[in-house]
């Protein structure tokens, strides 16, 4: 029996998952059908749009009620609370910093930023994510310990943390990795872009990382226009942190003092009041999504070759960009098969080019990426909006 | 006859050139007349308020039309706008950059972002901003030319680039300052968070610097909330800071490739949304600032010790911040004005701690700063909204 399958009959499981439409269905677009229009005019009607305002607050505070993290600091988007976060954790120039070659740029660029050096890690099957029994096997390899840390004997340079990303929502097996990286001494920082309701062994994620970061572009489940946050559970982390991403201001009534470089990363009142009006959906959003994730593991079911890629075992996963996995011998067909899609109005992609094929991190070190090299060439990621699970159209 | 003033005449001279009122007077707040709400609604409406949507373009377009400049490019806020100007311009860890120890913290960390030192330097009575006189004699003193361009002899750095800052929306004397930059082959950045609507020699600021930054925070003559600009008349230089800001992501219809470390600097197009339908008012903003300093310059005719900032000759400010100067036998008299304002519920700050005196920047390189000294003691900036100016008041 051939394992191979026809574009003809994955175009139509797609359908077959997915309301009837008229226009081209993108990725990812929002919902907004709570407060927003609610809270924006009140932005408006009181001249609170910008560095002041009762949303920034209010929208801190019902982030770290949801995750149950012990503060949420508001940010102007998902790359910023990387940078802060890998500042915070003490990233230096010349340290290097293990992350997924399976990754949005922004991971690895948050690293440049900080003047250290991404270090590309494989990611695994079940998860998407980081391989925690592998990235312990090689560091037994590649580091020795000093008395301030974990170095790479091969560099001689500190590696001060790991990012585990949660590729498309589904959360990475964090107790193992937790568990490498206290024998390693080395910090981890969770980049929760993508993994906003998704939860490990009951817990939200983003609570396994000294800090973590978040993400509210316009394709994200719950969007702010741009935005992003920072979680922690550490209360006086969690302090600096609002205070190094609003320009490091002393409070004063008049006088502007400043105590440390800081940055103008804050959030502006109207795109938090968004956010607040989007958070109050959260919980419809992500019936709505596991709905359509549903749909789809039911229309992949019966196609051989390929298989829609399901939540791992533990985990309870926002489905933020659903996936299909082709098998090895089929990856010949993804090209085509985005051909297809995209000609036919529902838009598809690969997954992003692995970060160490990029030419600015060519040169950064990497251990062996089979996996993720793999996951690259079967890897294609299908409409996910909220909408579609329930029956809406963008028609 | 005694050049001191009474408090009370001062308060009585605020007064009488602002519309009568019964709320706490702010510095500066925006005005929302305009098509603010049915832009940010049709961004609702059709779900693009991130990084996608036309007035994103838009906004860039006015933007250029309305300075002059070739290309205007939206970002995040100022402070990122200065950030990308000074890579840009070549600024390159280990370098030194002129600019006044007169000026917002963002000027100094835009520099450090770039891993170089801000090297402080005076600025004058006639415009507040940078002395291009004092300067040329400093360098003089301090320089020398090497092939590549202009050294510090003093700690063999390189001096890239000078910031100029239009303080409080009073343009620079630019031409003088060019001629020395040419002079010493240092590239002129301008900040020009302050200055939308200010003119030089009836051409708009932002076009002597290479790459020039403008701010739309909530404070600012006109808001998106939170946003920034970069303008420029360089159309390769524009095309690369639309590139650079947007994560330098390389075009394709689902390949995500990026060919150089870029930011994640963009300005949402909820944000751009407020920002078209401000500008189209900035016009009849700018006569309702003019309106209300040409009030208070009349108000404060009379009283000897203190005097109403006006433009500079060759100028036409847009007055985004009002300022009184005293005299400076009348500096020890600050504080208590600024006491009684503010409990008044007039809302009054000094000028920034001078850049040199933060913690951070004390290190630094600088030239004589008697003058830039002076001024932080006799500054006193007073509520600038463009409301006061129309007649309407907060109350």
């Amino acid at each position: 029996m051939s394992t191979e399958f026809s574009t003809q009959v994955v175009l139509d499981a797609l359908q077959s998952a997915l309301p009837p439409r008229h226009a081209f269905l993108p990725l990812h677009e929002p919902t907004f059908s709570g407060n927003e229009w609610t809270y924006v005019k009140e932005c408006l009607d009181t001249g609170w749009v910008s560095s002041v305002g009762k949303f920034v607050d209010r929208f801190e505070e019902d982030l770290a009620a949801y995750t149950g993290a012990k503060r949420a600091i508001a940010v102007v988007n998902g790359t910023a609370a990387l940078h802060i976060c890998l500042l915070l954790a003490g990233v230096k120039p010349g340290d290097e910093v293990l992350m997924p070659a399976l990754t949005f740029i922004a991971t690895a660029n948050a690293v440049s930023y900080c003047g250290a050096f991404p270090h590309f890690i494989d990611s695994e099957e079940k998860t998407l994510g980081v391989a925690p029994q592998k990235l312990a096997a090689y560091l037994d390899e590649i580091t020795e310990q000093r008395p301030n840390g974990c170095y790479n004997r091969l560099t001689g340079r500190y590696i001060k943390a790991v990012v585990p990303m949660h590729t498309f929502g589904h959360p990475v097996d964090l107790d193992p990795l937790l568990e490498a990286c206290q024998k390693f001494n080395i910090t981890i920082i969770e980049d929760a872009a993508e993994s906003l309701g998704s939860f490990y062994k009951g817990r939200h994620t983003g609570q396994w990382g000294l800090l973590s970061a978040l993400s509210f572009n316009g394709n994200k489940t719950i969007t702010t226009g741009g935005g992003g946050a920072i979680l922690t559970n550490d209360e006086e982390l969690g302090h600096l942190t609002k205070h190094i991403t609003t320009t490091a201001k002393v409070p004063h009534r008049w006088e502007f003092n400043h105590d440390m470089i800081g940055y103008n990363y804050r959030m502006p009142n109207i795109n938090a009041a968004l956010g607040c009006a989007q958070l109050e959906q959260l919980p419809g959003f992500l019936s709505a999504k596991r709905e359509l994730a549903e749909r789809y593991r039911r229309a992949f079911t019966d196609i051989p070759g390929i298989r829609f890629f399901s939540e791992p075992a533990n985990s309870q996963s926002n489905y933020w960009l659903n996936t299909l996995l082709l098998d090895e011998e089929c990856a010949g067909q993804r090209d085509a098969l985005l051909e297809a899609t995209n000609d036919a109005g529902i838009m598809t992609r690969p997954a992003w080019t692995l970060m160490h094929k990029l030419p600015m991190f060519a040169a950064c070190p990497k251990m062996d990426l089979s996996y993720a090299e793999s996951l690259e060439r079967r890897l294609i990621n299908i409409p996910s909006s909220v909408m579609l699970g329930t029956g809406l159209s963008n028609a």
